[in-house]
């Protein structure tokens, strides 16, 4: 059995919540929805994200870019109309816009390749003038409406994952930096004060990473941030139309991948950049199976523990299973990225989210498998975590905790998601997988999808608590150890012998 | 091991909820405050209950009767100001009064007695006219306000307990009869459809109901139904200011004063009077610490399964803790009689109510112990129970059900009250019994509260499902054996084998 | 000075709200957007119509019909993840679809044509067979989803205008009557107990309802009821992308439309089949000013007076301006059809709806300019029209009415929208005409959009009452004349000569 | 005609929202209620306040003091159950307590005497030490729920009015002192922070400021602010069970209330003390017609307008008619202080209160009947009042603005109270004044209780706007002249002339 022994010296790390920064979304104009606002305050409400970013701030169904004949001529007309909705639904929720720059518009496009079920544009301008124009209507379009002070809080990346031939066409990357160049000028142009940054790369790619920074120094063009995605399934080894299966790399890989671009900028002429990790996930599929499952929050756990010791925000995507890549969603559970499935059903995932979030901002102990935190008002909160990825039964795991005792006697309250709890998708699977459940079975899987819980009392023993925690397969905990004001002295005739049964 | 077998030609028994008709309730005057109607739009979201029935109708919080000096003589002054605000917010969420005439406003009473810490007054008008007159005025209102077709829906009961001396002075029968006699009066003189009745007793004074009955027919006084209260805890064993013990009574001596006093209508000249159980719960008392256990559901369950055989309704006494007989409730637990305590946290007897809620119109099996349903899709819903009354652990018991299934594949869905799950007690006292908890508490509470959730698949074997079920110590549980149209051969491309663990 | 005098002896006729039975709205689509759901959630308050109808049940951005390939062979896939969104919105806000079959999907289409800004394709189905089978998929579901009580108050009408070219490749009569044959066959061959019917057509082709009927008449084709368009502008005298100018034919043209189509269906073989006039506005154009103005409200005054004598329900095509056949709206006022303008704004047509709403069931007078009813509870609603087609000031109106009054002291409630209020359009053009307003503009231009309300008390003479009603250009009154029961003498001690300035 | 100036030079002054930091309420048991919280969120919505103050803290239906008996001794018991639930809903509602310490519980009185129908005990506590302790354990409760930083926020202002014998057994002035000196002492000895004040007087006793303040210094007492009350009403004329009749003083007599207050703290040992007016309206009675007038607006226009020249606060008494003083209300108007009525319906003296919340931060000009000032934005806003005290009809006034204009093109949004407009009380008593409203006539009220709303375009001329504002009889209207940014330019293809009727 597992030891872990917080010794009463040790002095406490900070332990700041970067993962809780940014939030992935699918295209912003899914926004416009009753069903992802609905979900946007279910997560807003629990975990309270900063910022959210998503694609398609200038693809056509948000209609910003159209043109009009004005006495023969054509000329650009700016249409606000839905971004505003959409701004203003995320600004009322409490979450800032972290702005993609990109797709390209349909009348401003030099080709007609296509991504997405959704046909995102993916040619850069045809007029690199034009799209300055546009760059800087938008922006002073957002200072007139949310005014400049509230505006200069919002980051904008340019682009998403050039280096991809299906997100820029021919992942030209040359290209690419004039594109960054033109729009990180246009923005800067409006108030010098907006941060820009760029080159939102995805896979291995690190070169681009360099060249870009080089590029920003040379041209002496602005640049606030570094971003970059990171993903770390593994080729697929079965792919049909519904389904992408990929085995998982170990979490260390993205953790690497994360630590990498961190060296990369402190070896470049902007050693000090911020690092944004603006997509993480296990797999970067929408309809990979693991995104539903236990294991995908067990998997992740670890990338919660220690994402943030080399990135400034890492944004999981996506929150909500409301998204349109492959389709309209063809089923209840059909291997979207969110935390919350349609029908407002949280996922594993979720509750991870939630108990990080329960997290102190103080840490007392960490290794691979658990994080120890002690809250201001004295409370230990912990998650534990046992991930298994191999196939089968059993796996279960004790951890043994030594912890100094917040109070002589301690309330325990553990929640717990596991193969048997808050797992939908198993409840899911037993009902007959029913594509478009009725209102009552999606009844049945909110309620399937609460964690358990378990509460005890406990008192401390010279001056500690020792419990000891099974975890089963894929298994994710949160176990927070208040301290205990008893008032039961205080209730004159109380005898609990006394009641029927006790 | 207990073997429950449904036989393939069974008829099956109509089951209506008669449990459901009526729901009881502090005094009206509280259904002012917004914690009391929080508590009641949670209840009628998950059960609702058709009428409910509270003391004070004519209490002086509650202000109807009042008098003016006009040109030097005084005069009665009705005011409807609140009772109006009342009866909306009731009619809005669903719930008709049944209303309870009584008590008597200070200044048309005869004496000073009064009851609780609200001071009910409990003696006899000292103007039987001036009563009459503010009974007219009364029902009048309501005509004038709800239309007559509406009110002619609401009972009107005479009255609450007037054979205890502490509910009417000197519990005097006669004095009762006369009040009966010109209080129904007075209610047919305005519309004779509205139903009356009483005489509202609690406890063992069976000649009560037949003498009442008696006076009725002898004198021609309207009697529309019967009503009765019924109590199974025994006499104290011990009372504190703040806590009253008592043992518990057999279920049956409940059952049994239902079916008495259903023989004694039967037995009258008025043979076919409905029977409305206007007030039950296990102890009479609000600071009996038994109300907050999960022994008082488990207790409870044979009444809700088998009471609807004797009465025509029967009313929880009381939804909520939100109450004040003994005072502003000192604690968040105290022993109320409210299914949902302090910070709408609801009590295992909450789900007792919500489990029974969820069986089927066509009863197929029942025993002391179980209730076996069928719903019109099919669906077989039961509810267990393992009431038990000893101290100590242990006292597991298996059930084993064989049951027609609804089809060759069956989702089952369990949820269970017990010691362990869905006892906020228990977990408030693990945290030292909090008086005021914090916010951070009170949701502590509410999760505690969520019964244990499990769900599973099974396959019928010539044509019956068996399901072993183990119930711990007083666990209350309901079981829904749902038919499955399996839809996975729809999902092209499946195979969960290929999915990282699974 | 005009005289409307109603007769104490005046028969009254029945006036039931045919108006109300169907309200029009964009495509489906829309319906999954949070303003639109808003929007239809504020008119089903106030009004409360019974059925919604509109386009694109079949366009592709719903998704209901698409492909998989199975073992190397394409088969239809039927997704019904947004459609149930959508009509469970509908359901809970309590309106029904009135269901409109068509667009053709992508993947079923015989050509390319496509109609509006969203591209819904115009084209007859390049397979019958695949039609019926999506057809019978879509109603199926509808029933296990709905059940089939629910489903069978859904009228199913077949296409829309087929007779317009752009609407219906070749407005090719032919083909339409063969898609309408194999359509109603389909869905009778679920249930024959789901109504069908078309020819929906728009504009003057009557013989289309002619040979509509006899076709149906000849090949035992199925017809519950016959439905058409109407629209009373005049050919366009400017028309350019933003902007499309038109005058008004006169009110009776829209009236003599209604009473033609009843003709030729009496003179049919199905002589007894309901008219449903499936849409109807002044305008047909989403960029005609029109919409947003009073006089669009006052022109319409006399079809909702009239249109039920000859039409079983007609439907305002469309409560919102959420809407998007030209393009994502483009500013806060655009000449939209919507009842409801951006932000939630009413236009005075919402409030004509509103005005016609608060009518009796009794008619007791009516003329080309006023109608004027009894309410079951003795109050007199009369609503009164000014229209004025001209340009220019003045043009106020004095009806003077006498009417059999409903007690001997009158409380008279006066609501108006003319061109100094109720006139968001108004005030947004001395705003500047702001596209996209801020939130405390819109706020602004709500408080505009309320009716000034003016109130009076009066007294009969000789049993009636008389009122003078000045009407200004435009405007629209709805005036209620109300029964008073006077409390003033059950206070005691009033004396309002001696409130200070009173 | 008078004609307001304002020169382009003229030096703006600071004119900050005194008026608006307080608000009074009915005692704090009623803040249980549901009405009583819609009617605050009503107002917080509209206005929001950052404090309000109530009476009877202490009082026992909140039933913080209680008697226990432990082992045959009685001992005090807080209960804290309703006091917490109050706080939160007010915390939640965003407005802060300013403690009135008062009155008091019955177990502690030296005496029976009390006030008001809910019977506040008004005499001494019988026990200084036990007082003492209660003090304590109260503001320890507090700072234990909501944490020290909060409720030193929190001014504690010591009982109410204890120069009048009905408030204050005897008005005994040196009792009143040691009452204040063990309660300041007790609040400073959990925390030095928390501000404590008195002597709350009403009426002329100024030698009790006089006093108080040498009183504090001569026995170091701790003092951190002053409070007084401020009614206008003269005495009155008649007085009945339900109706109290007064004339009004000038205005002038109120604010030389607040500036001699004012001189005499300057005059004192503590010249920089706050000053807190904690209550003010017209009339100190609750069943006075005032309080439901538009006179009442108009009157009080000016307390807002100077009243913070003087006053650190002020605190309009009060925000709603659910108040019991005199019995529960006995009519839908009845007198009461409220802004708002029963039933959410908001009277003339709200509006007057939401007008000035829409004036600017910067005064530019001044006089007795109106106010100009000037919004961040350049919005000028400006209030004006036309008060009339003489009975009957006429009295209009036209007063001519000549203001420096914010932009060459301005709208002008208009909002008037008067006689005939957001006058409920005249619709309630055309309707026969019924007592208890169905929801229909509510409905009627809450729409005749909105302000006429009127909107212009305007022109600068030499960069004034020129404006003549016509007042009728008590009107008080806002007018806000708003920059115009015109985008009709930019709408292509527009041609108002070309829409039917305009």
């Amino acid at each position: 059995m597992k030891k872990v022994v917080v010794d009463q010296h040790t002095v406490p790390q900070a332990y700041p919540k970067k993962w809780k920064k940014v939030i992935g979304t699918g295209r912003l104009g899914l926004a416009l929805q009753k069903e992802y606002l609905d979900h946007l305050a279910f997560v807003q409400k629990a975990i309270g994200f900063q910022y959210i970013r998503g694609h398609g701030l200038l693809h056509d169904d948000v209609g910003i870019y159209r043109e009009i004949e004005v006495e023969g001529r054509r000329k650009p007309f700016y249409n606000f109309t839905y971004i505003d909705r959409i701004v203003d639904a995320y600004l009322e929720l409490g979450v800032r816009p972290f702005v993609e720059v990109g797709f390209m518009p349909k009348l401003l496009a030099s080709g007609g390749q296509t991504l997405f079920a959704w046909e995102a544009n993916v040619t850069p301008p045809k007029d690199y003038g034009q799209w300055a124009s546009l760059i800087k209507a938008v922006v002073s379009h957002f200072i007139e409406r949310y005014g400049e002070a509230e505006v200069v809080k919002w980051p904008f990346e340019i682009w998403n994952e050039p280096n991809l031939v299906d997100f820029w066409k021919g992942a030209d990357k040359e290209e690419y930096f004039k594109l960054y160049q033109v729009t990180a000028h246009a923005i800067k142009s409006v108030t010098p004060d907006i941060p820009v940054g760029g080159p939102a790369i995805c896979g291995g790619s690190d070169e681009w990473i360099v060249d870009f920074l080089q590029f920003c120094h040379r041209e002496r063009v602005p640049v606030d941030f570094v971003t970059r995605h990171a993903y770390t399934s593994r080729e697929p080894h079965k792919v049909t139309p519904d389904y992408y299966y990929q085995e998982l790399a170990e979490p260390e890989k993205m953790l690497n991948e994360f630590k990498s671009v961190r060296a990369l900028i402190e070896a470049s002429p902007f050693p000090a950049l911020p690092l944004h990790i603006t997509e993480y996930n296990t797999s970067y599929s929408p309809v990979n199976p693991i995104h539903d499952t236990v294991c995908n929050a067990a998997y992740l756990a670890r990338i919660l523990s220690e994402g943030g010791d080399y990135a400034d925000t890492y944004s999981y995507w996506t929150f909500s299973d409301v998204f349109e890549e492959r389709d309209v969603p063809r089923a209840q559970f059909h291997g979207g990225f969110g935390m919350i499935g349609l029908g407002s059903v949280p996922k594993p995932t979720f509750h991870l989210f939630a108990f990080f979030n329960a997290l102190g901002e103080e840490r007392l102990y960490r290794d691979r498998e658990t994080v120890v935190t002690r809250k201001s008002d004295g409370t230990i909160a912990l998650v534990a975590w046992n991930l298994v990825t191999e196939k089968g039964d059993g796996f279960d795991k004790t951890i043994s905790y030594v912890i100094p005792a917040p109070a002589d006697d301690v309330f325990i309250k553990r929640q717990t998601v596991d193969e048997q709890h808050a797992n939908p998708w198993k409840t899911w699977k037993e009902m007959g997988r029913p594509r478009f459940p009725s209102h009552s079975m999606v009844d049945t899987l909110r309620q399937a999808a609460q964690p358990l819980m378990r509460t005890a009392r406990a008192k401390s023993e010279a001056g500690f608590v020792t419990l000891d925690v099974t975890l089963t397969k894929n298994e994710v905990t949160l176990i927070e150890i208040v301290p205990v004001r008893d008032e039961t002295d205080s209730y004159v005739g109380l005898d609990d012998a006394l009641i029927t049964s006790y």
